[in-house]
Formats: C-alpha cells, structure tokens, sequence
C-alpha cells in the first residue's frame, strides 16, 4: 500500500480578507472551527497564520497561542505548522511563537519577488529561525519559493542547523517568483528525490492553481497543501 | 561549424580589491589597457563595473562613460556591457548610466540571497530598468541567479519588456544563492532552450567556479564569461 496522502489546510493564509470572501476565517475562534471541519474532512496538518482584530496579518504570539490551545482542544493529534512568513511581520518577530513549541513552522530560506515587493529573508534571520527551531523542537517545513531554497535546505541539514530530513514544500504560481510549470515542478521533485532521498514533500500552488499543484503532487507521490 | 564561442571578460567585478589582488584593475586607465589585453586575446564582450578612487564601487555615470570612451577606443568593435547590479548602487542609480547606450547591460529580474544579505531586485525596478535598456537601445544580459529568473525573462520578453530575445546567464556559486550543481546547470540549458529555442546563453561561476561553469558552458554550446 502506498504511503497515505498528508493533507495540509491552510485556513486562513496572511492575505484574504473578509472583503473577498466572507468565509474566510479571521477571528481565532473562527480558525478554530474552520480547522475543526477541516480535521473531520481527513486534514491532518494545520498551517496558520493570525490576524488582528481589523483583519490585518499579525505575529502576535498571544494570538498563535490562543489558536494552538484551541486547535489542541478540538483537534486531538492534528499536527500544528505556524507561519514565520515574512508578510505577518518583520525580522525576529516573526520567530516570536517559536517558544510556544508547535509540532511544525515554516520557514523560508531563501529570498525571492513577490508580485509587488521583495520579500526578505536575509541569511542571518533564516539562520536565527532555523536555531530557534532546533531549541523548541519545532520541526520546519521549507518553503521553496525557488529552485536554490532546495538546495539551500541540503546545505542547512548538511550543517546541522535542520534536525532530521527536511519536509520542503514547493510554492509555485506566486507572481515574480516561481510559475506553475510542469517541468519545473518535475525537476523540483527529483532534486528532493536526490538530496533527501525517501523524503516526503508537499506543494502548494496560488489561487486557481491550488488544484494543480494537488492533483500532480499526489499523482507524483507527494502530500497536499489546501 | 559550430557558432564560435562568446568570451565574455569581466575585467574588475564589484568586489575584489588590490587588496585581494594586486593586478585587479580600479582605475579607469587600469581597466582600459586590462579590457584592452582580454580584447587582444579573444574577448568580444566587455562586462564592466566602475570603481571610486578608494576602490569602492560606484554606478557613477560619468566614470562609466570614460570607461565606455577608452575601450571603444582601444578596443574597436568589443560589446560594452555596463552593470546595473546592486552591489554598486542602489535603486534607480543603477541605471544611471543606462542614458550612454552601451551595446548591453546587466538586468536582474528577480530578488535572491548573497552571502551576508538580501540581493534586492523589487519588481518595480526591474521593470524601469528593462524600459530604460528599450529607451536607449540596450540588450540586456539576463543575470540568473536562480530558475525563477528564466521564467522571469520569458514572461518579460512576452510582454514586450525585453526585445529580441534575452541573453540569459546562469550565475552559480554565489553563497545562498544557487549552488554550482551539474544537473541544476543541465536544467537551465533545458529551459533556456524550451523558452527561448536556438538562443545563445552563457554561464559564470563564482571564484574557484569560474573555470567549471566555463567548461560545461563550452561543452554544451553556450558562451563563456571570465
Ligand atoms: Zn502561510
Ligand atoms: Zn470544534
Ligand atoms: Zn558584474
Ligand atoms: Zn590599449
């Protein structure tokens, strides 16, 4: 039997607002049911972000925490990721929940466009969000917005400063950075198969090309972001 | 026959110093007769960086055109490509020296990591130093630092960004950016050749990497940079 299919919902992300679709979950509590009947579905892994009251992205890690003890509560043995995506905050505040010890984050290790800004990883930042990792035993998901942040991600755990292989998600169709390319993709998923050989991996594609990126990483042996 | 190979002299660079080697060229006059001496033994491109009197870089226009002023004077017929890499200035000054029409310039079209800091492309930049290369009839040289940056150059040719088709180099080597991997390398010739069919390119490597990028550049039919 092939290895069961890991599904990843991201109920909230750091972008959409009410405005654009009122179902998003903005309010813990919200995130917190949202994830509930997400969990029910078969999601076994939660990948969060926090919003202030006016619905603007946060680090905040009064808000992770609420999110985690409720998540715990309703969700008994859902895996928990929370974002240190560099559009809820800046520098090390974006590391500020680490402490709280969820099973996973993400991190990025690598700097690339987005479709109207840089986004920023500076090296010594990845560097102090991979360390403080390793001290509150939160296993990282890499976020590969481009094909060095693989490598990168070898050379991380090549130094010790990623324990156990690395879980490395693809992100593709964010504008300016990486497109939606079968080929592309093809030779992320051999890159992956050579650096972290028998290693799991999941991807992720931007809107309409969410089901995309499902439908070829399950058919390619890898686990699904939502 | 096969298309003779492009050797492509990168005289000075933005980083070494005489510090590091006495016979890096600084000055003006220094970078003349060295761009003079590659020309003499087979250099058709000049890639030219400019330096201050304490050999810091700089973007200043009127250094650049002094540059630009000897070598078509001592070297009749060279390509003069001028960079507008942000090692040596900062946003709209890099292009500062555009308003020359040197034959080609450097363009980078996306955001990555150095090795102590983010290399910041922001794709408002970007696309106003591409209108200015159309402006004044300059070819870019697309600097990729990672694959998302092909895509880039593909998606900016389709719209009209770039003329002609780009001129794309794959940098490798530089410290969190990509790695000098063979199969990486392999697969950039791949989509330089799936985006841009029968298109020259070529490839540089960073230090001691300079001459395995020059030999698998040559062995696969791309051109080289020194
Ligand atoms: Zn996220
Ligand atoms: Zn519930
Ligand atoms: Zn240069
Ligand atoms: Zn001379």
């Amino acid at each position: 039997m092939p290895a069961p299919c890991i599904i990843c919902v991201a109920i909230t992300g750091s972008v959409p607002q009410k405005s654009d679709n009122p179902a998003v979950p903005i309010t813990v509590a919200e995130q917190i049911e949202s994830t509930h009947a997400a969990f029910e579905a078969g999601a076994s892994i939660c990948h969060a972000h926090v919003r202030n009251d006016d619905g603007s992205p946060t680090s905040d890690p009064d808000r992770f925490a609420l999110l985690k003890e409720g998540v715990e509560r309703h969700c008994s043995g859902m895996i928990i990721q929370l974002s240190t995506g560099g559009r809820s905050g800046a520098g090390k505040a974006r590391g500020g929940m680490l402490p709280l010890r969820p099973d996973m984050a993400s991190l990025s290790v690598g700097s690339n466009n987005f479709p109207t800004r840089v986004y920023e990883n500076p090296p010594d930042l990845v560097d102090w969000l991979a360390a403080k990792m390793i001290t509150h035993d939160v296993k990282p998901e890499i976020e590969a917005f481009d094909l060095s942040h693989i490598f990168k991600a070898a050379q991380m755990h090549g130094k010790g400063q990623i324990k156990d292989t690395p879980y490395v998600q693809f992100v593709m169709g964010v504008k300016n950075a990486m497109p939606v390319d079968r080929r592309a993709f093809e030779f992320y998923v051999e890159t992956v198969g050579r650096l972290f050989p028998g290693a799991p991996w999941c991807a992720a594609g931007i809107g309409a090309n969410q089901i995309v990126l499902n439908e070829w990483a399950v058919a390619a042996g890898g686990h699904a972001r939502t």
